[in-house]
């Protein structure tokens, strides 16, 4: 049996499919029988990361580490989660997981390095609790470049707004509202969009000063499985 | 915790993530928390399910079994597995499941008598394993239908040639081969396509005179798993 994937998803469903789907894509295959293994706990009912930091919400560690046991007894070899947010309570997940957890947001910064040559500063897109947490300004920051983000106004209305319109499934409105908030940031300077929410890739595709994390994160799983295969 | 639909996959893997939007984009949500919960095992490496009900390669059924006994571990409320010719040990598996397994041709079956009114003749594309197990072709003539399949050439240059364009990744020169078959079969009368295999909806859309298979089962389970949402 080739190493499995196993993936923490729900957060939401479409951006568990849209990972799903980056996987297999990048994923060198004449057939069936090379592609990943996968096992996924796709939970939805996972309460809703952004109100938990904010302080609004009750937590969604409990029903992660559900999913996270799960994911062990099905004896996966590495997990991957498509949720940017969910990382907030990475070490938590981490420690109760044996099987070891890929970041996405490592994963994020490895292609911002790789592809953002001459840039000085960089546009984050994510959830109100990501931005809050400032774990990417953080990681970005310590790379070498400025960071940005949308004023308050902006991180409401456009990125918040389009991000739970992709959860109801209104995914042309969604569009709207992302690529306002990307353009806001790219008139205010910003030479590279980092898209730190797994919803916004599904309207805001990959490619010129766009980065998309759970593209950069089902690149690192690829890179991973393959070494494994090779190995074995 | 919702009732959660467990999901035999990987065959092939596409057609996994094909089936799971299917059933993300007809249940009526306003957001993440009314999602199905879903635990899916996708096993690519379950061998090729037409070679060995054409006797030439091994059992698919122990790798089946062993994703079917992982989706009762998770304790899922009912499994649907997005693969036609795995149908074919249809029994097997269910003897083997505490959980419910909901029956892909059964759902295709109810579609098409739902859409064809004053249809004589409806025209199969699926594997040569679906089409010499002649599983959809009994239950489409016990619906009072004529049933068509391609001839030997057309099966296997342009059903099977398309199919494993497919899982290799090639989806235009797939399309246009399935085409070429659909076309072949409403030239010979068919006043509906059924399309049994699940790779072919990953490049010929449901609407008009084609039935998708894939979108009847995601169906189904939405029925299935909204009615127990009420009685909840």
């Amino acid at each position: 049996m080739k190493p499995t994937l196993g993936i923490l998803g729900g957060m939401g469903p479409l951006a568990t499919v849209d990972f799903m789907r980056k996987v297999i894509d990048l994923t060198p295959a004449t057939g069936d029988q090379d592609h990943i293994p996968m096992v996924v706990a796709s939970i939805p009912q996972v309460p809703d990361r952004t109100a938990a930091i904010l302080g609004s919400g009750e937590s969604p560690l409990p029903a992660m580490l559900e999913g996270i046991r799960l994911l062990n007894q099905a004896a996966v070899d590495a997990v991957a989660i498509p949720c940017n947010t969910a990382h907030y309570w990475f070490d938590d997940l981490a420690r109760e997981s044996r099987a070891p957890i890929l970041h996405i947001v490592d994963a994020a910064c490895s292609v911002l390095k790789e592809r953002t040559r001459g840039v000085g500063t960089v546009g984050f897109l994510g959830t109100t609790g990501m931005v809050k947490s400032g774990i990417y300004q953080r990681r970005i920051e310590a790379g070498g470049y400025a960071c940005l983000t949308p004023d308050e106004a902006d991180q409401e209305k456009l990125v918040m707004g389009g991000i739970y319109k992709i959860k109801a499934g209104d995914l042309a409105a969604a569009r709207d509202l992302l690529e306002q908030a990307a353009d806001g940031l790219r008139a205010r300077g910003a030479g590279a969009i980092v898209l730190g929410c797994t919803e916004i890739p599904i309207v805001i595709a990959d490619g010129g000063d766009v980065i998309d994390a759970t593209l950069a994160l089902a690149g690192a799983c690829v890179r991973r499985f393959a070494a494994a295969d090779a190995a074995a």
